[in-house]
């Protein structure tokens, strides 16, 4: 396939957040596995559509056609302007939205406050043959959670096993669940922030309440480590992608929710009708 | 704008069901008001897709910018293989997914037929600054629920004024509803259905149970004018649209669109902070 030329190496192995891994390391501007600038990128991004756009309804037929109960979860987090937005708009978009399932999580209600943190996230886990992207997470209760300390230090704590095995059941249930943190640097925030502030058409994206997070930076990238360190697993597990270059960051999502259609081997389903005598049917209707 | 330089009149108006509406005078092959070709149309689909791209965002921001309660409800049914989701897949899918909220509805489920037919149908109801989408729609319940008895005649005639009551308090809460029919010739569905059963990677789209639907046709055009005669009104106004060119049933309904938002003369919200103190708060993080 034309897109496997332009990577170096797998960019799901290189990415992933295993053993050892220590988010301080990641280089936000660096490109891993990419071999070719901006231009390339987005041909590969233009590339990858297309073959993103057929796996997903092949995944979609087998959930009708045929009884296949698998789907994919796609968990995106990251702090403010990383480019969550962009990976809806740029690679989901791309995709039939008949077989996407996105939910924005925001600030909790006071309804969902008065439930456990997973009430209201169980509710939007995806259908089979559905590709479900969640804008945000149960990782906010770990991360925003944790660095506001909005819950008590034992709760924090009861939270990393919660999600472990909350994940183990969607995984049972045929979900593949791909967790990914998009990773830009401090300065890079900066000027994407002070783009919004700079244009009239952006000013309903800032909110202040931005400033106050970027001011806790460090926190939360401590927070994201113990993340990392508590819920990569073999099932469900992280990755971290540089997000400096919004190319490279969209093109590696795409690639890894490739990947994880491309794993499952998907053929059209067969037809569970008789083919032939449907077509008499209608010819003599 | 450009795209105005192919309509020679404006569908909105040539395609509503008003006054003495007839469906059976209205030709499935026409593409009515648009003077040009299949390679015209796809061109002014592109254009649109920008414009329409634009409009979405405007109406999305407003909503979070702003304390704008507007949002815009298209209302799609169709017999099979008509286009529904052609159109949700190509005017639809040109649209960033987190503005858009689709709701599928099929067949209801014992939950669902516990319930009043509108119970599954007010759940779905777009969200402020939203574009929702109704693949099928509580029309069915006097579409099919018409043809195959599946209520008695009294409960049919009951729900039209259900319909318009529910319709009027969508409308009064800042939804701009579009009802679109797709209208295809039996000669064309029995081609699209045809194509079905000859491909294999199409064999899932195809139900045995399509051919009894097709053999209804007739008692399903006079359901369908029923319910244009009883619920076309003009705060929710029913439009019937030639849909055996999909080139021209996807460009109608994306005017459509674009007419409803444009009318609503959407601006970019104004900042609800000072925008040179945020400045000067960024500037020192």
């Amino acid at each position: 396939m034309g897109r496997e030329s332009y990577w170096a190496s797998d960019p799901s192995e290189l990415l992933r957040a295993g053993e050892g891994f220590t988010l301080a390391d990641v280089d936000p501007h660096s490109h891993p596995g990419f071999d070719g600038d901006k231009a390339d990128g987005e041909k590969a991004l233009a590339e990858g559509a297309a073959i993103l756009a057929e796996q997903q309804e092949l995944l979609f037929a087998n959930s009708r056609g045929g009884d296949d109960e698998r789907r994919v979860l796609l968990v995106l987090q990251a702090m403010d302007t990383a480019g969550k937005g962009g990976i809806v708009k740029h690679v989901m978009g791309a995709v039939d939205p008949q077989g996407v399932q996105l939910a924005a999580f925001k600030k909790p209600t006071d309804e969902e406050l008065a439930h456990d943190f997973l009430w209201r996230i169980r509710k939007q886990a995806p259908s089979a043959g559905m590709i479900g992207v969640f804008d945000r997470s149960h990782y906010e209760d770990v991360l925003i959670g944790r660095v506001r300390e909005l819950a008590s230090p034992e709760e924090i704590e009861r939270r990393y096993g919660a999600i472990n095995d909350f994940e183990r059941e969607l995984t049972a249930a045929g979900t593949t669940v791909i967790k990914v943190m998009l990773h830009i640097s401090l300065d890079e925030q900066k000027q994407r922030l002070a783009e919004r502030l700079e244009r009239p058409d952006k000013h309903w994206k800032f909110n202040p309440g931005d400033i106050d997070e970027r001011l806790l930076f460090p926190k939360y990238q401590e927070a994201y480590q113990v993340a990392f360190d508590r819920t990569s697993t073999t099932d469900a597990p992280w990755y971290v992608i540089p997000a400096n270059r919004k190319w490279y960051s969209r093109l590696a999502v795409q690639h890894l929710l490739i990947d994880a259609l491309e794993a499952m081997n998907l053929e059209w389903p067969k037809a569970d009708y008789d083919v032939e005598e449907q077509k008499a049917r209608l010819a003599a209707s």
